[in-house]
């Protein structure tokens, strides 16, 4: 299901899937181009496969013959499409170095392992040979933690490619717990649990192109995870093979016998080990479930409703307010009919008059669970969002956002063809403090962008930001941002490092968390210290050197 | 409040107070002497405080003058009564090494220290003088937590008794959390919260003795557990000052940033550093409560309804459910008037016909919350236990319990005046395992026990074990189990100790947990490798090494 040449080397995706515009795609060139101030869109084609050079692979024939004599023939790979396809994650920052060729280190083999004695093999041979070894499951990390890296004294790079273990182990329909090999995609794992009437409920944007062990790596969060927890809250047991031996956590709802290592492992992107296994949490397969929609009059309005939501007795399982830019760029791009119908335009009319349409703020929330989780349970909900000033937009809000959920990613692949950049990037803080890190976090994106183009000669153009709150915690929620920008020829990963740059120092100087649910990898290494503090920076050097001492393992990244 | 000299320094709870037999005294012993089939009891006297004989203090007077000097006059205590009532925790072989005078290794000073800062000078001046420190929250813990002990280098011990932090730090009725000094009692903790509106949600039986850093250090459980979580769970942030400086945790609803730091501290037992500051998820008071409960033919019924309800849409806030001979034991003592009634003698007739009264277990639930989450969600319970074959007792059930609950601990006291020892152990495994470990652990229990009275000369004398299921998850639960024998004068500690072997060998055989909720201390370390791993443990001995490298903080426990 998951051959890498179906998959695109340079983009998102299956390799014949494009983002589709379902008719609107002039008046969404029109609408970026206003927003930008960008008088032309440009072409601006990536390489093909085969113009990207790469350096000659640093194993040797003997090298290449123990390997395949250990794990088999048709499991070690060297082609040109493995060595790039597996040299990257999927950061804009990666898609940049992939569609300009401008790879530097790549792997020198890509292993595909089919069981964790095969794992265990890889490892004993990357020590053996000194040899860097990259876990990658899909590939799909944002935040450079598959991206090809060695150590000085590393002799090159092994890619340890996980997607052919994809095994369930063990399932265990008393506890409600299943045992799977940690390279099961997404849509495999909930096709062999569905079939069974349950589900994980872990449905992550990159939920088609992800795998298990990528989650629980990178500490990832799905749409529900209000309901069903992030991937840590999932994980009920894990095994992990290093390069000091197998770490094995048991299979236990709680504990109190000392500190709690799934929270290590949970979190480590592949610098500790590679996961072989995960068990996890499942749930009924849910027989009800429902989304609706509420508009508020501003940003600020809407976050004092989702707040009163999420610390309400019953939370929904979805919960998503998008800021006045994300609700009029969502409004003006979702599926309607071409031709807007008398009812629609009378709405528009009553919104405007009521104040819905200067500053509006869309607050979608999705119930699911048995039906004594959602009729009941509606009724409260609404009338929490009637009360603080929300108008119901009905059923229909919330269908557009979630039938478009996994086409979205596509698009960025499409605007870097046009010379436009587009990157998210998300974080988390308490509710007291949530506003004041939108507004800083907002102000420091625009100011780099606006600055970088200025810098660049563009002093007309200026960048484009949205945002909207997901994944809410009675204690606070994540903002997650997603910015534009005219891309600058030649100048491209440093006009983008200095707006990374720059929204890092924000994060960290409020305190807020560099990342909510897409990792530290390279890409937020340089602040970890910062959020962790000296000490606890030295523990996590501390247990990497226990389980790692010769530094195999993903070097490179958050340590 | 917590002035140390009202409270029992070889026993539990408050000086003054003692166990309430309410009238059926006679009848608890005859019922005792029948199912140990022990012909007499006898009069097992504690040492008198002054009958029990210490070694001299080892600091000298420059030495203590130093840290009078530093850390204040009124803050150092070397009095026979601070000295001994710091020895030790409130396990059973605690009691025996207290009541008997058998210490060995006492602390030489107890510092009181009102501020982080004085924290950090007790940590400077154990370093600079190598000693021991054991941090001291309200010493209630039954695994040896907090008892003496010192390194091989080490010359003397302090104890570092953290009732005198007990301030709020910060409240944020905004993100709904709170900010304590670490040395707070649960008391103190909560009339400070519920004169504002709110709640912790966290009391476990040793609620009105134990303080929030014990709480956080021992992973601590309320009987709420269900619907406000353990207390790694409560615990949102965490300030610990370890011997290689500060370690603190930043205030954040959840996190991508690499591994969960703060679940290396939840678990830590005082091993890495001072718990002087914790912040905590905190809730809006109940406006509703309800208790109830219902009678199942068998343990396994029982379990069956438990899992049900503990997996259910609307799991309740408390569940627990009691084996046969625990139900029995509450039947026999509930609190009731002293002429039955005509109802309840009519009753018991109906439950005997039925089959209830054979291998009765008892099962109560207690909801709380708003309104939405009592009333319409009882009767899709009651329907749940019903439909199981439990036979509803209504809400009388539950009070007795409830009632009684703080009381309970006091019994041990009363028991071992007469010679009987008693103890609790608790463990935690998936629904699918959770009968069998029930089984083997009663046995080996159960053996072990008769099995010491038989070598000791006491062949005709059996032990006594009852358990209840409480804490429940989706994937399982914990056990807990109370077991009383009659004591072999001079051999209370060998007894007692083959018995607690053999139940931990159990646990472990079982892939069970040590310990779901009182921690690893020093009664549960030989084992630890066998639930952490041999990597597991190596990985929590570098950090050890990494935040204590000289092995200041709490020697002889789990590490």
């Amino acid at each position: 299901m998951y051959e890498r040449e179906k998959l695109k080397w340079n983009g998102w995706g299956w390799a014949d899937t494009h983002y589709h515009f379902a008719g609107n795609e002039d008046s969404f060139w029109r609408f970026l181009q206003a927003e930008l101030n960008c008088k032309e869109l440009r072409s601006n084609p990536a390489l093909a496969l085969e113009q990207v050079s790469l350096p000659p692979c640093r194993l040797s024939q003997a090298q290449l013959g123990e390997l395949q004599a250990k794990i088999g023939q048709g499991k070690v790979k060297t082609s040109h499409f493995e060595r790039i396809f597996h040299a990257r994650g999927r950061s804009f920052s990666d898609l940049l170095d992939l569609r300009g060729g401008q790879l530097g280190e790549v792997p020198d083999a890509i292993l595909y392992p089919e069981s964790a004695a095969e794992v265990q093999m890889s490892l004993d041979f990357a020590r053996q040979h000194q040899l860097a070894l990259i876990p990658f499951g899909g590939g799909s990390s944002v935040v450079g933690g598959v991206n090809s890296a060695r150590g000085p004294a590393q002799a090159g790079i092994l890619t340890l490619d996980m997607s052919r273990m994809n095994r369930l182990l063990a399932l265990d329909t008393v506890s409600l717990t299943a045992s799977f090999e940690a390279g099961i995609y997404g849509p495999q794992l909930e096709n062999i649990l569905q079939a069974r009437g349950f589900s994980l409920g872990h449905t992550p944007q990159s939920f088609e192109f992800s795998t298990l062990g990528g989650w629980v790596a990178a500490r990832g969060a799905g749409d529900r995870s209000n309901r069903y927890g992030k991937m840590e809250d999932l994980l009920v047991a894990v095994r992990v093979l290093t390069p000091a031996g197998e770490w094995k956590t048991l299979n236990l709802p709680a504990s109190a016998a000392g500190p709690d290592l799934r929270h290590l492992i949970a979190g480590s992107e592949g610098l500790f080990g590679v996961i072989v296994e995960a068990t996890v949490r499942i749930h009924p397969l849910p027989a009800a479930q429902h989304h609706t929609g509420f508009l508020f009059q501003d940003f600020a309005a809407g976050v004092q409703a989702l707040r009163q939501l999420a610390q309400s007795a019953h939370p929904p399982a979805m919960l998503r307010l998008s800021d006045q830019a994300e609700t009029q760029f969502l409004f003006r791009f979702r599926k309607t009919p071409d031709t807007p119908s008398r009812g629609a335009a009378a709405l528009k009319k009553i919104l405007s008059w009521r104040g819905y349409t200067q500053h509006p703020a869309l607050l979608l929330l999705g119930l699911e669970g048995d039906h004594s989780e959602v009729w009941p349970v509606l009724p409260l909900l609404s009338g929490s969002c009637l009360r603080a000033g929300g108008f119901p937009l009905g059923a229909k809000a919330g269908e557009s956002w979630s039938s478009s959920r996994y086409q979205t990613p596509y698009l960025r692949d499409s605007l870097m063809d046009r010379g436009i950049g587009v990157e998210t990037l998300e974080t988390a803080t308490t509710w007291s403090r949530l506003l004041p890190l939108y507004a800083a976090l907002t102000a420091s994106l625009q100011q780099s962008m606006d600055a970088g183009l200025a810098a660049g000669g563009k002093p007309d153009e200026r960048g484009f930001v949205m945002t909207h709150i997901s994944h809410c915690y009675p204690e606070g929620a994540s903002l997650y941002f997603t910015f534009a920008f005219s891309l600058l020829p030649g100048q491209e990963q440093a006009q983008y490092a200095a707006i990374k740059n720059a929204a890092c120092e924000t994060i960290v100087a409020h305190q807020a968390t560099l990342s909510h649910h897409h990792g530290i990898g390279a890409a937020h290494a340089p602040w970890l210290v910062q959020e962790k503090g000296f000490l606890g920076l030295d523990v996590l050097q501390a247990i990497k050197a226990q389980v790692d001492p010769e530094g195999l393992m993903n070097p490179g990244k958050w340590l």
